[in-house]
């Protein structure tokens, strides 16, 4: 049974305001709720789910259980951020972020990433090659809503994804190489790629702002075919592409 | 003004059935419709707009402006597919879609993409990186439906797409070199790319299934990170990648 306030409280965490405000987020479906419980960075808050889906996940969920609500279907379905309400919802402690240092290791800087899927999406490229950390603009969408952490497909509960401004990170540490995807730089079929620092992904719509690009010590251009009429490529390819170059060149192990 | 016999057609466009019916799709907002007045390849049938908009585009609109018709916003509120209604929405006939021989130049072969936005993502990556065409399987998503035109930002108006099963362009040509992205393959960092023929993308949530994955002449891998825990990448970043390393290694010109 789901209360009314546990009701209210689940439907106010799909709002940023109370997210931050409660430092508190929800993980939907089974397989995103099976990496938060086994994972050990995260705290969980509750569980509310299914009585068929907690006896079919008794094991997983034996350490949790005293965080264990058994709701209804129709319970999830009003609290439940998705179109198809899975069987399982979870509310987690929103983590601390760390900054690591970039010493070693290349991390995305993400300059007003709009789009939720988009943003998803790069989280899920950084955890593929092994990014120390995501960095995110202030005016980012936020990390933690229903849908990034959808499409990450759990890397937000993997990597850190600290909010902060790349003038305060220069501040702190002024060497900091920072490169950057832009139209007319040097064609990574080529170039050499970036060994540490940031990689700098610019908004959907309007590419790298130029508060932000006047602070590149890199300019990197992914080439177009000759005789392409396409303008761009959508943010989160254009973050895998460079990515993965970046990964190829980085010496093994 | 809208008739209704007019608003019905429209709205009609946005189901698959009717697109195949009448061989006609609708691109929206005035950046997609002024593609689709410059380009030569696909028929414009009839334009549907704000009388701000053709003033403001007149010279676009002067050699079609016999197939203009001026409505209202809320005419437009009424049969567009996006949730913003932009001040233009045009009618098109559906293109013949040739299918290259693939002697030369590397095509994408999607096995069964389900998602509008990745299709659309990726028929742009194909653009941008001068492919042939697109070929589909024919349980994809319809490249025509309003958010695949949107997402593909008007790459769907000059790549041809056409729908296939693999099996039947290979019984048409044999030799085809078929690549695939699976996740035991040949490493695409180290490995030579394929010259020609077909690359193979796979469904998000399943990969390439095995009736095309028997048909495969080459396994290419995108390598993870060691230590990383993500379990795949969204299947049109994976096409970026393997795109751009195609790309990466093709003799310019």
């Amino acid at each position: 049974m789901l209360s009314a306030s546990q009701q209210k409280f689940l439907t106010a965490l799909q709002v940023k305001k109370y997210r931050q405000k409660y430092r508190k987020f929800t993980v939907e479906g089974s397989k995103l709720v099976a990496e938060l419980l086994v994972q050990k960075r995260i705290a969980v808050v509750s569980v509310f789910g299914l009585e068929r889906w907690a006896s079919e996940n008794a094991a997983l969920l034996a350490p949790f259980y005293h965080l264990f609500n058994a709701v209804t279907e129709n319970d999830l379905k009003k609290v439940s951020a998705l179109q198809t309400p899975p069987p399982v919802l979870a509310v987690a402690e929103m983590p601390e972020q760390p900054q690591p240092t970039l010493e070693t290791g290349v991390a995305f800087y993400l300059d007003g990433i709009r789009d939720p899927g988009n943003l998803g999406t790069i989280i899920r490229v950084a955890d593929w090659f092994g990014m120390p950390a995501v960095y995110c603009s202030p005016d980012c969408v936020d990390a933690f809503s229903p849908k990034v952490v959808q499409a990450s497909m759990g890397a937000v509960l993997r990597i850190p994804l600290p909010a902060v401004e790349l003038t305060e990170m220069l501040r702190n540490n002024p060497d900091l190489p920072v490169a950057g995807a832009v139209l007319d730089g040097d064609n990574i079929f080529t170039c050499d790629m970036p060994k540490h620092g940031l990689l700098v992904i610019g908004n959907e719509g309007g590419g790298i702002r130029p508060n932000v690009e006047i602070l590149l010590t890199r300019r990197l251009t992914i080439p177009r075919a000759p005789g392409s009429a396409a303008e761009s490529l959508n943010a989160s390819v254009a973050a895998g592409i460079l990515a993965a170059f970046v990964a190829a060149t980085r010496p093994p192990g």
